[in-house]
């Protein structure tokens, strides 16, 4: 899988080159733009490639608790336009994409993966292979299961505080801190996904502001499921574009420690 | 800025269908090992490039509520190790980075961006102009202000509910929803960073075992801020590279409306 370390050293170091100045260009290229050419539709395998590199993203524990619903109708699209308040990204979208995550499948995930684990031993489990079935069997369960109540909560802070007096200990933090594991991990995918666009030469503008509630309604979404944004896709126009790029200087962000 | 478009129409196509197949290659490198090569460091361009475009990342409201902490002193690697509760990727780290949101600088933020809006007004301000000073005057302090007691929530909550009961409106979450706001903004910044290693051949691993309130010391970071995740860089080997890349049927997350 490392593909690069089978090419010759001149080759590895091109192509390395080659991506990278890419990857520079991509960046560059995707601005968030607000106003699409209503002219140029986006190609369905534009989307279906983005959705697809979307999902390779690394996310927490290989869960996958996330799902990509594609706004791809005309009517579909048009009933997205109020849900995202008819802001102009929205109105003029070719496309867009639902990020939502769902914290609520990690039983249904977890065996999912518990199963990939226990497929890949011939024999006896090596030591690799057992972790990964006391990590799917045992320790996912316990950091993932949690009451109305919030007693599981408790139990888990008292168990962080205790074992982290004296050394080094990984600190649960309840629902809410799985809420955003949970969001964090959709995120990278949406990451991915809008730099796929730009790799296309599409824009994208991803919005959060929309009304939750009503968007869960028409995607048909349980109670446990959370939009985590939504990114409206298309070719860019100057128009769309709002200015320069601002961003605080770097000092103010970057420590090297 | 759309430099595509002033292109001609053959050069164009020709550069995105590079730049496609480029990505589609960083995507499928960038695999999370656990395990680096020790006797190949990451030179210091390649990560200062990697903080550099991960600061042009989205992110809600440009507030950029994120800090980029390069861990690259082999004191303090080491020091890391055990906050990231000694695990291989962290101990075999040629350098990490700790993504950190920071909700606390949101009132610095707002009025650093109100003074980019107010910079680009000559003489009247325009309508774009208009409502980036209302955007960062007045409702960005409105959703971020939030007292001790959870008035402002319920105020928040109130006023949704209100004005969401006829039509769609932006519902306000607290300040459980400005948490996850800003971890979303870090992690498409994380994933950025991830995809530019890998577009320069080295490879990474979002590591979420550590304790939180040791690496928030040791950074020494006020209460407001919050570890993201923190991303292990150096060059993958083969034992690091735990398995094949397992994904749920594609059925499963992707839905067309």
């Amino acid at each position: 899988m490392l593909e690069a370390s089978r090419m010759t050293p001149n080759a590895e170091l091109e192509k390395r080159t080659e991506n990278a100045t890419a990857f520079q260009e991509i960046v560059a290229f995707r601005r968030s733009n607000r106003s699409f050419d209503p002219n140029i539709p986006v190609p369905e395998s534009v989307i279906e490639n983005g959705i697809r590199q979307a999902q390779l993203s690394p996310n927490s524990s290989n869960l996958q608790l996330w799902e990509f619903h594609w706004i791809h109708s005309p009517e579909a699209l048009e009933k997205f336009v109020p849900l995202c308040l008819n802001q102009q990204a929205a109105r003029t979208a070719q496309e867009m994409l639902v990020f939502v995550t769902r914290r609520d499948l990690w039983r249904k995930r977890a065996a999912w993966n518990l199963e990939r684990v226990k497929e890949g031993i011939k024999g006896e489990p090596n030591g690799l292979q057992k972790s990964g079935l006391r990590y799917y069997g045992k320790l996912i369960p316990f950091l993932y299961a949690h009451d109305p109540l919030g007693f599981m909560a408790l139990i888990h802070r008292l168990i962080s505080f205790f074992m982290g007096l004296r050394k080094p200990f990984y600190r649960t933090a309840g629902v809410a801190g799985l809420r955003i594991v949970a969001h964090k991990s959709c995120a990278l995918a949406a990451q991915t996904f809008m730099l796929s666009m730009a790799s296309e030469g599409f824009h994208t503008c991803p919005m959060e502001g929309f009304d939750e509630l009503r968007v869960k309604k028409v995607l048909n979404l349980p109670r446990g499921a959370e939009i985590n944004m939504i990114v409206a896709v298309g070719r860019g126009t100057e128009k769309g574009e709002w200015g320069p790029r601002h961003r605080v200087p770097t000092e103010e962000v970057v420590f090297v420690h």
